[in-house]
This record gives structure tokens, sequence and C-alpha cells, in this order.
């Protein structure tokens, strides 16, 4: 098998392209080669991975560098490329040219290939594509009304992806992740940064920043679920899903007060006291219009799986990043 | 006040300019400038509009017909132009040049024009941008599933209107046409288009040809009352939206049985005698895909008024197209 990785150099493409060169399968095929994207630089060769490797620096939105991408057919194609809610928030061009045109002229690559050519094409989306006001739980068919650009690009992504795939033009889901916590690294652009932070840095014995209040909800999954659900959705039949190919996946509704608390019994007072409190009114009204509460049961019946507690998400980050090193 | 009419030469940009130039006023202002732009030719001046008039003939998609469009600035946009359903399933990538990428390069000439430039943007969307399978009744707030290219382009178009309304670049109101009968003149490529044939043909004495079984429903208005939408939303104030700027119209639901027992009602049995059956798979399974009925509380609340019974539809067609001359 060959598998095309977009976003490769992110969090969520390095951490899938570890675990697929681990796997040395997907979906129960042997993976034979994989193809790397990434705008910021050539992704290095994951682990020990023994296949066919190819690295491509460049911006899918040019159609030589997308049309690069497909050029050796991949038979599974991840598209996790984007720039975050808060960089496309600030920079509405960039958004739209990255999160909307690369997608787009990704899509346009594998149907100008023809040939019976058609890969199971994974959209990594975002709940962001729903905006308030909400019913307590947003069902699977909920309208869409995102109030960021970024959930706009995304949204507009699905309805492109639904089509492509309804045409026979790929084979597309669309799996709308959950706030991804607890992200390793630096903080990173997106709005929604603070609620790993107020748990990564503490941590690490440093200061966190939280820039709204503690009653604010969200829903979240580690990223080990995450990778679990791209694992997942590779292998999915797309015939059972019918004309609805993107799907809301499972996670955890819980608030800021919740994470913090978990975080104290995980680690201490001294920990949960690293948390300083700084209202930030733009990030407050940008997570203020996101959803919080989903009934993916759906996902839940095609075998999605996140985490139940907001203990057991902090616990896969300090197995997968810290080992044993936390700071209490 | 100046007004801007893309996609002119329609049967409702017609129509809609034609309107504009008898009442000389919109919103209780008078109309100083006209502006029409088609891609087939350059409209004519409508009626004996006194006014300035702008005729412009080119393709919205080309940035630079888009920018001639709004460089004198109207301060009302009447966004029509499209191809049509059937249309947009054979011919895909002209439906994504015409329906998106002209709606964008429009709403983008509107935003670089600056200095705190943001018209009233009056987007023709239609009740195509939903899909099956639905509820008996549609809430406003339903899902987005289209199930063709020209109901997907028209999404993706409502998506990108909201967020360039949220973000102050334009002042946008979507409105989501029902299907509009009957229709004028010739046959176009619509998938819909019998809809309108069998009451139109047979009123003028000549065969129709019905593709689909007498069971199937729709949502329907005349392009009587598709005018009083454009009119009517014109002048709503956007601030009384929330961002949900994008509204379904109401309409009345109504089987082809019904539509042919008020043709019968109107015209007699010889004209009802002149629908021929003749079931075409494409079409059937385009229009199946359709929504039927909609609570449109939103823009009844708003004000927005249809017809009630198809007999008023049916009406409507004789007194605006055919004075008494109907063939029984």
């Amino acid at each position: 098998m060959h598998i095309l990785i977009t976003g490769a150099a992110g969090m969520i493409g390095r951490k899938l392209a570890a675990r697929l060169a681990a796997d040395g399968a997907l979906a129960g095929r042997p993976i034979e080669r994989l193809t790397l994207v990434d705008v910021a630089a050539e992704p290095p060769r994951p682990g020990k991975f023994p296949g066919e490797f190819d690295a491509i620096a460049g911006d899918l939105a040019d159609r030589a560098v997308a049309r690069n991408a497909v050029a050796k057919r991949p038979e599974v194609i991840f598209h996790l490329a984007a720039i975050v809610s808060g960089e496309a928030e600030l920079d509405f061009e960039k958004g739209m040219h990255v999160n909307f045109d690369g997608s787009r002229a990704l899509f346009d690559a594998i149907r100008s290939v023809g040939d019976g050519y058609r890969p199971r094409v994974v959209f990594a989306s975002s709940i962001a594509a729903f905006g308030a006001p909400f019913p307590d739980t947003i069902p699977d068919d909920f309208f869409l009304t995102p109030l960021t650009s970024y959930g706009t690009q995304k949204a507009m992504t699905e309805l492109l992806l639904a089509d492509y795939t309804r045409r026979g033009f790929l084979d597309g889901v669309g799996i709308r992740l959950p706030n991804i916590v607890v992200r390793p690294g630096k903080p990173n652009k997106a709005a929604s940064g603070f609620f790993s932070s107020i748990i990564r840095e503490p941590l690490a014995g440093e200061e966190a920043v939280l820039p709204v209040d503690e009653s604010v909800r969200n829903w979240h999954a580690s990223p080990r679920a995450a990778i679990g659900f791209l694992i997942h959705v590779a292998a999915l039949d797309g015939k059972t899903l019918g004309p609805r190919i993107n799907l809301t996946m499972p996670g955890l509704c819980c608030t800021v007060a919740e994470q913090i608390a978990a975080l104290r019994r995980i680690a201490g007072d001294a920990a949960a006291a690293r948390i300083r409190r700084a209202p930030d009114p733009l990030i407050a009204r940008i997570v203020g219009g996101w959803p919080a509460r989903f009934d993916a049961r759906r996902a839940a019946a095609l075998g999605f799986r996140a985490e139940r507690t907001f203990d057991d998400i902090i616990r896969a980050h300090i197995d997968d990043e810290l080992g044993d090193s936390i700071a209490r």
C-alpha cells in the first residue's frame, strides 16, 4: 500500500507517520511506500520505515505540487494540511489559500489522474465547522454555520469532498476532530491552544496562561485518540456511509474547571497553581462560538473511540510525551 | 441608489430589472443608476428606465469583469448569475467556474474596493443546498448535504457569503429560492424544468413531457413571488438576522398530481391531456434528492410571502405572461 500524508510536518502528521512506520501496515495491508508533503520543509523519513519514501516540500495550492503529490497514485491520502483557527482569522487570504484552495487543488489533482484512480481521502475537518447558537447536544445532522473563517474553510472543503465522492472522483471521508489536547511541544497560533497549555506547561513546571473563563466547555480528545480515528477511518467502507461522508468524531465534553481539577488530581496543587488568568477577548469570542457537546452516535456506531475522562487524556499525554518526569 | 444585477439576462434577472425600472425606487430610495451584468450578452436597458445605465457582457469569474461590475460602488447587488442544476451536473468544471468561482470573484472584488464600501449583497441560493434523507418538514437549521454539484456550489457560496458578512467585507443575505414555477419562455437545462413545462406548454396548446412520477413533491413559488422576495430582502436590516444570514424562502408544497389537478381546474381536461409521461432516470434521481417541504418560519416572520395554492401560481403565470389567451 502507498500512503500520502499532507501537512506531514504538523503535530498530527508526525505522529501519524510515526505510527504507520511502526505498524508497517494499514487496514491489514503492508505499507510499501510513504509520501509526505508539507509546506514548511521536506518531512524526514519516519522512524525506521523501510519502504519507498518520498518527501515533498511545497504548497498544495500550487497545482504542480498537488499533481506531484499524487503522481504515484497513493491509495490512502490523509489530508491534514491546514493553518489553524487563530491564524486563519488574522490572515483571511492565507486561510483561504491553504485551507480551501490547497484542498481543492489536491482533490482536482486526484481527479485529473483519471484512469479509474479513486483513492480513499481522509480529510481532517473540525468541529469549528459548526457555530452557535447550539442545542445542548449537537446531533450529527445539525446545520453548518461556522463563526470563524477557519470553520468556514473546513465546512466548504467538507462540501467539496462530499461532491467529489458522490461523483466518483475520489472516495472521501471527512472526520470532524474534537479539540486535540494535550498538544505536545510549543504553543501554536490556534485559538484553542490554551486548552493544551494549561495542562502541558504546569506538568513541565512552567507557567501557563488561561485567556477564558473556567466555565468554558469544549469537546476534547487526545492526540492518541486522533491518530486512532485516522487509522480507523482509512479502513472504513465508504458505501456504509451514504451521502453524509463527514462525521463528527467522539470526544469528551468538559469545562476548563474540570480540566484543572483533573490536573490537580494527577499532578497536585502546585501544578494547578501554575495557571495564570489573563482574559483575552478575541480568544474568548472565537472559542465562545465553538460547540461543546455532540451526540456522535454515527461515529460511535462505526467503531470510533475517544477518552471518557479528562484524567485519561492527561495520562495519555504523560505516557506518550513525558514518561514519568512530571513536575509536581 | 445604484443597483447591480448579475445574471441580468436570465429569467429572474430580466423580471427584476423590469420591476426596478417600473418602480423607480428600492427600499424607499430612488434608483439613480442600474448596472446589469451577464455572461451571454450586454443586457438591454429595461423598459423606460431614465437613470444612468451600464451593461456589461462578461464572465464574473474573470476578476477584471468582477472589479468592473462593482467599480462604481453599487449599494445593492443582486447576485443571480448561475448555471442551472442539470448543466452543473453534466459539466462539473463549468458549474464550479460559474456558480462558485464567479461568486467568489464578485465577493473578492467588493472586498478589494475597501474604503468602507459594504454593499447589501443578495445571493440567490437554492433549496438544492439541502439533500436527502429529510425529515417530513425541514427546519431552518437543517444540515446542508446537497446531492448535486449545483447544490454543493450554492451551499459553498452561502458559507462564503456568511463569512464575508461576518468579517464586514459586505452585508450579505442569501435566500434559498423554492423551485420557481411557472417559468415563462423556452425550457432551460434545469432538472426542475418539467415542473414548469407541464403547466406552460398545455396552456399554450402544446405537448409537455413529464419525466417523473406524479407523486413527486416539490416546494414551489411563482416568478412573481421570487421577485417579491428579492425586493423585500434588499431592505432587510442585516443586524436582525444574526450570523445565520441564509434563509429558506416560503413556498407551497405540492405533488405533480396536485399541479395537474390545478391545471385541470383552470384550463380544463384538454389542457391536462397534453401532458405525456416519459420517465427519465437522471432527472428522477436529481429531483428525488431535493427537499419538498420546509418550515420557513424565519422568513415568514421577516415578512416574506409566497402563494398558498397552486391555482394561485398558475393564475400568476396567466396574468403576467399570457393575458387571457390560454388554450383550453
